[in-house]
């Protein structure tokens, strides 16, 4: 019997502290999960046209050809991925996620959205609580099973 | 000979001063402009579930059916009206507007992104910048041709 | 100013001496109302394949070409219509109507669910519930602004 | 060399003796078939919301929460799964199978009719007819092979 | 009473004589036609990024930038336009007109084929033959009602 | 471990000298590719409907039942495989390819172009520039990782 495994958008902010733990967390927790294949994922930060990296090389960000194939390389780990694993921190949200939430909803793919702990209950925005299809805590990520997605409510207030 | 006009979801924040600034220089643009139908254009504000105003009734959103109810009217304004337009302010984006960004370019709306003239060509998120169809600046859109959609790229970076 | 006005697909059965009785009301009803363009809305009874109608020519149920242009005439009505109008009646619901709902909806088409008064509030199907975006009464139908979709909740259960 | 294998979601009724029967049948059928994942297959029964069966608490067909919820369950269940499996009784059909018949074609998912062996070329749903893919027997179930899918049209007339 | 009018995207070449005259008289029919809003359809032509047409700007053939809006702003064209209004000649098809009738149907557009009255009946590629809506003769389309869209077969072989 | 596989739609012309060596080069490619799962995936040679040949049997591309089950057929090829593999050579493009890169673009399919080595560089059509996903060389077939999708530009102009 060979174990199913799932491939994810890994839909994550690196910007504040806060959010690169939660990335860090994500990751190892789909690192243990038997039912994720880490290796076929997509990171966005692993995608970044030709390699070039814009902290490293703030010029790109004004390279129109450079933003066109990020943003399309994105687009096409979206819709190239089983599912959309978003780690979600609330009050930290930003609009590239909410984009990426949209265009997962379009293509039929599931979204599940990631809280830390500490932050689970806590108001999200409405539009995010109605796009999601599951909520699960950070704790539960790596114990989750990733091929019996189903649908559940955020268990706690919008804003 | 009669003059066409356009509906609009008016995909705006107004959390902070700078937003409803802008939200009132948008209103006040659409108003002037005659390619605008205003009256049967979806305002997010006007369709909270049952004319209830979170505002006035913090305890709503705790409340279930008022969030999948609002979120639905959300939706529907983005999937009936004839064009997106969101009223953009680099690094005051949001969530929400990222998700109806996704949601109007899924189902093909004409995504219109109206910048403030004195935040004009100052980065903008990565996937905004990537999804939005068509970037004006506020000062154009009360002479805008809402009948005669077109492609562009904005005039800016990305971050 | 020139009223705005918008096509519907016409979407009601017309097996039983309710569904026809409720088809004449709601097909009275849209013509009384200033906003609805019934002369370019369509009425799949009007688009059988080649004019010719399966009563009066029973051998076409059993011919291909006839069945694929008749269904592919349906596809097209739902596609190029503004909207869908689903003339519903509780317990006599039919698999067809909830195809053209199913596709109605992917195509980001606005669902107004119309049920005669005498039925309102009796339990509909699950799916037709989750799927509708709008439920009015027939009484409702003549005055109903067809310019000004939103969403709101059946008034009644679900089985 | 590992079998490949694929999920369906069982789009069929449970309301009639005739309907139970072919449910069961379709059940065991695919138990059998090397080529369905039947544990990670989605099976409405299963996925009522908060593991509450509406004939065991007939109070939550009134329930907004619960509708919203299960309803919301199975549109994820079509979405995250492989293909749509219907089992099809002609004159048996209901609403909520056409309406995730059509969900289903809008997301490009095959959409596979499995119709008992007494009743194959009976009429069926000219909408139906148009939107399912491919048509086997319910003797074939157990030997199709889900990795191969493609078209064919139903043997039988249309009313 | 107003006239109802309706936007086309016009996809049509313009690489050899037979389909430039084609061009031509297909331009010239629809602005006889009451029913078609020419001002405010969409022609690729007009639409080169920055106004420069390759014909005279040859350079531009290899620059990311000029083609990455180009091609959007007929991806834009086709999604805002009505509808689809491809001037087609047998054997004389290319893989851009292709391209964008399958963008349309996904969108639920609306495929109107012309073809020239003599080349009427002429085998045309099976791909085309089965996206296309509706046939029509180069000779019908000044009258043709644009409001009134329906399904038809084209009258002719495939290959 | 198991090496994971994924499918593909074989879209290939077989029409010209250098079209079938193309169709044969890549069919051999994926053959050695370990990451292709050649048996599971969609040619649509070998789906041409009731297994009828138009070589052999010209008279049906007369047919309407053989025309539309074909074309369905290879709707079905395209939105039940993984991802669209294209064998594209300038010049040779036909419009039937371009209908089926609509297709998958639209249901979120990977479209990758493969261009033999000794066309590489030479101009393509804008629309297939656009709408193609990843291009790559005919020699990197048979190595290409079809489990780590990514975007690129094409290497060469358009006209």
């Amino acid at each position: 019997m060979v174990q199913k495994t799932k491939t994810v958008y890994f839909c994550a902010g690196w910007f504040t502290d806060k959010q690169n733990k939660a990335y860090q967390n994500a990751m190892n927790a789909i690192k243990e999960n038997p039912t994720v294949d880490v290796e076929d994922s997509y990171v966005p930060l692993d995608h970044q046209y030709k390699g070039l990296r814009v902290d490293e090389h703030p010029e790109l960000l004004e390279d129109r050809e450079w933003a066109t194939a990020t943003y399309n390389g994105d687009r096409v780990g979206v819709s190239t991925s089983d599912l959309l694993l978003a780690v979600y921190i609330p009050n930290e949200e930003d609009v590239g996620m909410g984009v990426e939430l949209g265009m997962a909803s379009a293509l039929g793919k599931h979204i599940l959205v990631v809280i830390p702990d500490e932050d689970w209950g806590k108001p999200i925005n409405l539009m995010s609580w109605g796009i999601g299809d599951q909520f699960i805590k950070m704790s539960e990520l790596a114990t989750f099973d990733f091929n019996k997605p189903t649908f559940n409510f955020y268990d706690g207030a919008v804003y």
